[in-house]
């Protein structure tokens, strides 16, 4: 089925909205005569909704979830087009992710998942290309360079964070990594200016751009940190935990195991395509306004709306000051992600950065299409920031710019299809991952975490250990079902925990 | 409330059998009257039986748990003495273990853990005695003695195993890694002998024997490999994921927090003091035979009783002949972990091996008790084993050998206090967490998994990660708690998947 989500160019279709998913739900609603009172509505269907309302349903609870999309996943899904699958979110999963990997083994998918890599295949080189350079080295140099780009500028203990941030999901369980909150990544490469090589620094800026979709002074360095932290430390850790490895048939293979099997609970009633505008909590529970005008009644309320997305719900009683701040803040993350096929067979092997001139500045080969093309999948950010869908020619020209033909062929390459989610212009997400500027995290992740009355607030945007990773967000989930469960065993006389 | 399990001694009291812990239940069983039959029995209330009991419970079955002793936690508890933990069995944990860490963060117990090393005190010094040598070196010395001699160990596809173990959740998903298992430990040790510095072989051996407790001989490569694997393949993964981080007060703590939810959900039957005799499966149900002879029914029963405790347990109709021939063959750890309390103060940051010819090689400072004294935790195995309440002087003598008085304060150790469990004696364990010998896993790790009729096995002992660890026991517990589930609802009628 088709999702609206998503937009998809071919030469011979040219620009087309909306791409085929697994993630799709149809029918949109289950809901035949709404109850009375439900336990709780969880809102939102992207991993964090989908987990709480799972784990609500196979507790027990009478469950209600809506989502304003026509699919499951929210930042995180897949696209598949001809049985290939085109990650237009979040992609990458690992063993080290505590709660994902959890995911994973009790949906005995383990076997399900392959590496984005295979170094093994035609053009075997990193391409990095400045205004001011254009080089390629074989990818052990690349590794080589990156690892000591990072370790210059996460090294501020000397022992490249492990003093400083020694428990990362306490995030700032250290006092003496608060600091590192108020810096910007640009003001942390100012420290360590004088000991980069250019090479070091272009790589450098571009993999920080990677990770946060913002500009180096939107970008927390604390946050980067707390990402390195999570890595273990290491540029290794860095490379396995945050992109080698994916679902072979795209994750929302994944994301539906939660969803059918709330489904089969019997206990899951949802409604898709329906934005909530408004949530009352009336004391004895909430109301919740669907934008078509639908009521809902449940005890409690889980909210899986992102951080940027909050301020266009209305709260009766209105959220309180911090939160109301955190949410006027918001986070900076306006990855811009555009997979590419590129009937040139022998990029499978290829990686590059071509920064800061370029829109697209970091891109690696990710597999190989059933048409035997190349994909490639390409990264912007806030810093040079576009809309992919406007100008086509231009997202192409910034597709091809990746590369440098003297480099491979001699050819320019040839682009037979690009699919991409323009996460900035989505207005459930109205970015993509969470990432924080300076001093967002230290002033306000407890207000991001706090509930407000019977309305517990789940996302992976104030996770504490993968915070903006699929993990993060069943992380929330988890705690959010748990929380509400107790909630309703008390109100209910169930339990006594 | 004090367990019968685990033994103590001090200068004024002697040895005492029994130590106290906060994993001893009371009363032993809350049954009143027998249900006439449950949905799930669970035999065994280690990790593994409290995952599958508390999931199970959650999810709306009727559970019985069954436990031959008088505490939760099987192979992994903890003692309380004057308000200090000493962990009897499994201690460590790490964000990098999915199951456990999914329960830290669900139970949010994130903030209690700490690091067993502190190399800011006193005498801060790694000792390495052999036959031959007595030396001492600084805390880095001892990290690259170890990197070094791990490495060579390791690296037998010049990646460090990264390539022939490439997902270590699929133990043999590279069929190239299937004659790793074939080999032992001194098998692979022949094989790199000449590289090997007589420091590096003996750090080597020793380590090898504190991960396994068996002998050279007795422990598969390939599974210490799987181990490496599962660290990220390098000693500092080996290092953080291993031996750092542990509960602050123990880890029964973390158990008890299963058992009491699962006793919250008001749909949990326990009997404690109740080993099982016999099981039958009868087609419709199974009827289990406790050892004073009551029985109980239910439709579904998970075994989460260890592979060296297996054959004690009587059958009807009798286990297929490959899970007989792996109970026959046994996994080979015979872990002796003597916990020491020294009057000393200053030994808090000493580390030491002492091998072969010590009944204890291998020990670390592991905290500072109430009385200021210093806790060092001692670790010897199968090569030299003893049972340490049977001769309590040579116990002491086997503590104080680690320590060269010449290295330190020129005084011998003062030993104020000994904290021990017998595994090996223990009818319950047989030994200590789970480590196979060459070709257990190839031939049998499939056999071992095989759910016989309505009985569906279930131990960390057959994992597919953390396999003899605490998140192989959650791992697996939630395994068996979902497949049983989804039998009962089937059976019911009460959802489809």
């Amino acid at each position: 089925m088709t999702s609206r989500d998503g937009y998809s160019w071919t030469p011979q279709d040219g620009l087309k909205a909306g791409v085929p998913s697994l993630g799709v739900v149809s029918p949109l609603s289950n809901i035949v005569s709404p109850e009375v009172e439900y336990d709780v509505v969880v809102i939102g269907a992207g991993y964090c909704g989908l987990t709480a309302a799972r784990n609500a349903a196979l507790e027990g609870l009478k469950v209600l979830l809506l989502e304003g999309r026509d699919r499951i996943g929210g930042r995180s899904w897949s696209s598949n087009i001809d049985g290939y699958a085109f990650e237009m979110g979040g992609t990458w999963v690992h063993w080290g992710q505590a709660n994902t990997w959890r995911e994973i083994l009790r949906y005995q998918m383990e076997k399900d998942i392959e590496m984005s890599f295979d170094f093994e295949k035609g053009v075997k080189h990193f391409e990095l290309n400045t205004p001011d350079m254009g080089v390629t080295m074989t990818h052990q140099e690349e590794d080589q360079l990156l690892a000591e780009a990072l370790n210059k500028f996460t090294n501020v203990d000397g022992v490249y964070g492990r003093k400083i941030i020694p428990l990362p999901h306490t995030t700032f369980h250290n006092p003496a990594s608060i600091p590192l909150d108020s810096l910007s990544a640009q003001d942390r490469i100012n420290e360590i200016a004088c000991t980069l090589s250019p090479r070091e620094r272009a790589v450098l800026e571009a993999s920080i751009l990677l990770a946060s979709g913002g500009t180096l002074e939107t970008t927390s360095f604390h946050e980067f940190m707390h990402w390195w932290a999570m890595c273990g430390y290491s540029y290794q850790g860095w490379l396995d935990l945050l992109i080698t490895w994916k679902f072979r048939a795209g994750q929302s293979t994944f994301a539906r195991r939660f969803f059918d099997e709330a489904v089969a609970s019997k206990r899951l009633a949802y409604s898709f395509d329906t934005p909530v505008q408004h949530i009352k909590d009336a004391g004895s529970g909430v109301e919740i306004t669907a934008r078509d005008g639908r009521r809902f009644r449940a005890l409690r309320a889980i909210s899986a709306v992102p951080l940027n997305v909050l301020g266009a719900v209305t709260f009766d009683p209105p959220l309180p000051p911090g939160k109301q701040q955190a949410i006027g803040i918001g986070h900076v993350n306006q990855t811009v992600k555009v997979h590419a096929e590129l009937s040139n067979k022998d990029l499978r092997s290829w990686t590059g950065i071509t920064y800061p001139h370029n829109e697209l500045h970091y891109a690696i080969g990710d597999g190989t299409t059933p048409a035997g093309n190349t994909h490639v999948v390409c990264f912007g950010g806030q810093n040079k920031h576009i809309n992919p869908e406007a100008d086509i020619p231009r997202t192409k020209r910034a597709v091809s710019s990746l590369f440098t033909p003297a480099h491979y062929d001699g050819q320019g390459v040839q682009i037979e299809r690009l699919v991409f989610h323009n996460w900035s212009k989505d207005e459930f997400a109205k970015g993509a991952w969470f990432f924080p500027p300076p001093k967002l995290l230290i002033n306000h992740l407890e207000d991001m975490r706090a509930r407000h009355g019977n309305v517990v607030f789940a996302n992976s945007d104030w996770a504490l250990g993968w915070r903006s990773f699929i993990d993060g967000a069943i992380e929330e989930g988890t705690r959010a079902a748990l929380e509400v469960r107790r909630d309703i065993d008390k109100l209910k006389g169930r339990g006594n925990l």
